[in-house]
């Protein structure tokens, strides 16, 4: 098996997004997760652009050890003289340094010709020389650039003493096919090729850019630059999650990498909370859904065997287990799964009955609780009653915590309750905790309002993890406030367990 | 040009995740939203699973008069009769149906050998066509299945008289070459494979949907199964907006869609908004970032020519136009681009001055608004002064309207004033309103918070639209009423205009 070298871009191509740029403490933090998830090389940024990011390239290459940290230029001396210097602390050093090279970048962009970008490119390379041992070339917009030409230039700053070519698809324009047999154009036709390393640099614009970095792998490329959770310009990076997990499910790619594939969860997690990134629920690999099943057809086929329509294990990337969540789609298997965790065991006849009074219950609830398990099954659920939220009242004013009081019936039992807190869901949330004698803990939170105004009603999503196991609660109010109280009573209506 | 026909899951492979339910009211404003796009073929769902599901068939068949309509079902009788029952008012109407033909399936979830299960997909088919005659055969797993065996349970359902051939990569497994082959496989070894239209149904569980789906239909399938955003059972389904605009990029894959691509944002933001799944920032076509610029060559190269990195227009698929973002990776042309909408004509000294200023400020504040810009240029902006929160009181009581109570200063002036809203939000947002003199609508509202409790902080994104320019505003406070009031004002600030 060959090694693919993992190269990070989240600090440098994933951090240039609007909203996500870090301060050099978050910058660190995410340095140190992604030594620790055994990426080969982290791009720490572009110490040109600005003196904060000099700076962040300076403290990250003081915290890490082992990646090797890269420093992006332009094809001018002074961006590599700046690089070189922001890189002095750095224990394995990589200058990366380039130039458009597609007629787009030649012509539009830089105004210029073929030859001359030939010639910025070697003295850039041979400049970049002086300060480091590992330069990195990339040929910008290399996607949309004549093959040949891409060819020579390539030649030309191997023999400058580039030791990583990068073939950046800048546009995400290329389809695999077209991106594989650039590569491939360049293992046939350079002739010093073998001195160097073919690095994939893709972008997401069409969704291809997974498939793009694969192409090149096949190829011959042995490095791929990736970004956590496939952040980045316009519509992203190539993801570093689906690359690792693609290689991994794949051995006939015949390829291994040094990541260690339980830490990607958390990683992920990390990024988007840092750079306030949400991922959304289908995003591939880590995703709130991606390890859900729901249509009856694939539960039934998950209860039998994981791998009928899993193919890769949870686990494997942190994730704690894949769900089975009980909807009017859900067929009888998923039910038998869930009353058997309950403790009923139901003959075929007992439980085609309990399936058709289950579907008209789901065709209105959207999704069962095992609260409405235990009423299908003709038993009211003593231990448990269900709450209910009856009254809210919540003031916030400045430098004063927010205060929230709450009334709820609980088994036809009303109940005042009331706390401070730090917000006013946190206030909300605390009060009702008052009456659970379990911990619970909030997984994720999420709220989303659009296109109407703010008269638009917002919908919460939220994730409560009690032992382990993860329960979903929703709601929608124009009041995101009340909302929140009510998918959080929603999420906690669905755990089985004693209230005070 | 070879005519690719879109079928659209939306509503049943993308209904069917926890959270993404659509009552009947829901689901026929997508199918007249999916229409108005032009998609040919419309999944309405799978009507034995529950009887909301069967009069939703119902339902949409009324109301759309020309895509086809097609139910999904299993290889079984009683499904068969009611799917055709569910589509008696459609116009055009198809049978979905089919059966596990992967090792995984036949074995571990069918229980059956692979004689029988060509059987009784032979016995489907002849019985869906009793009903109807457009009937589709799914190959489920298809992705995992042999090949040879495949070809022959292909040639059989084809004579049996299905018209439609659906390989779906049910679990998202396949590598783009090893999808293609498969199609390919299909077109070189079955005899009477001109008979039928072969279709592509991918998941993403590893980022390859797109490609897989474009890799079939450069192999010969005539339709691809896709869903709005890509949602869609874990990692989702292939997303309709990427294979749509990778064909229209590419004129080399010589084919052509009846979509209306100018519809495609806002009917991406109706199923986002109907479904509550949030789409992430990067997502591509569809996603906020998904053109916008942000790295100072990028901007640079844009400015020069749009071509220079972007392969889409935006106004192609109904988005109003990429924005240039000022941030500390922002370089000199963005913000000449920036102060030459503002009236400034800079020469390079000038510019060279103001840009070292820029980033000095960038790197703290990162993101810059025009107020900044003309305080840059030694300009205090007269005629408008930075809004700045100064106190904020909410009431919350149930049955009565949120009141909030706001003390803003503006140009050294201290203003209080006061609203009531449907919801906290909407009336901070209505008091703040009362000072400003002109239209801005609220585009996009986010809410995150993540990992930690509901004492984390939680991230406010906020889009104000004012003049079709858009406004990004940020905060992030433990409480969000306050990070709302916060981002509204944040964006607000940016926007050129006078007080009242």
């Amino acid at each position: 098996m060959d090694r693919l070298f993992i190269f990070d871009t989240t600090l440098r191509d994933g951090e240039q997004v609007p909203g996500c740029q870090l301060n050099t403490t978050e910058k660190i933090e995410v340095a140190k997760a992604l030594e620790e998830l055994g990426v080969d090389i982290i791009e720490a940024g572009f110490p040109i652009s600005s003196p904060g990011d000099f700076n962040s390239i300076i403290e990250i290459s003081k915290a890490v050890q082992n990646p090797v940290i890269c420093a992006l230029t332009r094809a001018v001396e002074k961006d590599i003289e700046v690089a070189a210097q922001s890189l002095k602390y750095a224990k394995r050093k990589r200058i990366h340094t380039g130039i458009g090279v597609s007629h787009y970048h030649i012509k539009h962009k830089l105004n210029s010709s073929p030859e001359k970008i030939i010639e910025r490119a070697i003295a850039a390379v041979k400049y970049a020389k002086n300060f480091v041992d590992d330069v990195e070339f990339y040929a910008e917009d290399a996607g949309r650039a004549d093959n040949d030409y891409l060819a020579k230039i390539i030649e030309e700053v191997i023999k400058a003493g580039a030791t990583v070519l990068n073939i950046p698809d800048t546009t995400g324009y290329c389809l695999p096919h077209q991106y594989g047999e650039k590569i491939n154009h360049l293992v046939q036709r350079v002739p010093n090729i073998d001195k160097a390393i073919i690095a994939t640099h893709c972008h997401n614009d069409l969704g291809l850019a997974t498939a793009n970095s694969l192409a090149g792998i096949m190829n011959g490329a042995r490095q791929v630059e990736v970004t956590m959770n496939g952040i980045g310009e316009r519509a992203g990076n190539t993801s570093l999650e689906e690359v690792v997990m693609a290689i991994k499910c794949h051995s006939d790619i015949n390829m291994h990498t040094n990541i260690n594939t339980k830490a990607i969860y958390k990683t992920s997690r990390l990024v988007s909370s840092l750079m306030n990134m949400p991922i959304q629920a289908n995003k591939a690999i880590v995703g709130r859904n991606a390890f859900s099943h729901s249509s009856g057809i694939h539960q039934d086929g998950v209860l039998k065997n994981r791998e009928n329509y899993e193919i890769i294990d949870p686990k494997e990337v942190g994730v704690e287990e894949s769900s089975i969540v009980l909807t009017a789609r859900s067929g009888r298997a998923a039910l038998r799964h869930h009353l058997e965790r309950l403790g009923y065991d139901l003959n075929p006849t007992e439980l085609k009955d309990i399936y058709d009074r289950f579907l008209l219950l789901a065709d209105n609830t959207k999704e069962i609780k095992d609260q409405d398990l235990y009423e299908l099954m003709g038993q009211s659920y003593k231990e448990k009653g269900e709450i209910q939220l009856l009254s809210l009242k919540i003031q916030i004013e400045t430098n004063q915590k927010p205060q929230a009081q709450i009334e709820m019936r609980i088994n036809n039992k009303k109940l005042k309750t009331s706390s401070e807190g730090n917000g006013p869901v946190d206030a909300s949330i605390k009060a009702v905790k008052k009456v659970i004698d379990r911990e619970i803990l909030l997984d994720e939170f999420l709220i989303q309002a659009m296109t109407k105004g703010s008269d638009d009603i917002g919908k919460v999503h939220m994730t409560l993890n009690s032992k382990n196991m993860k329960y979903h609660g929703f709601s929608a109010n124009t009041d995101i406030i009340k909302a929140s109280v009510e998918a959080y009573i929603n999420a906690l209506n669905k755990i089985p367990m004693r209230l005070k």
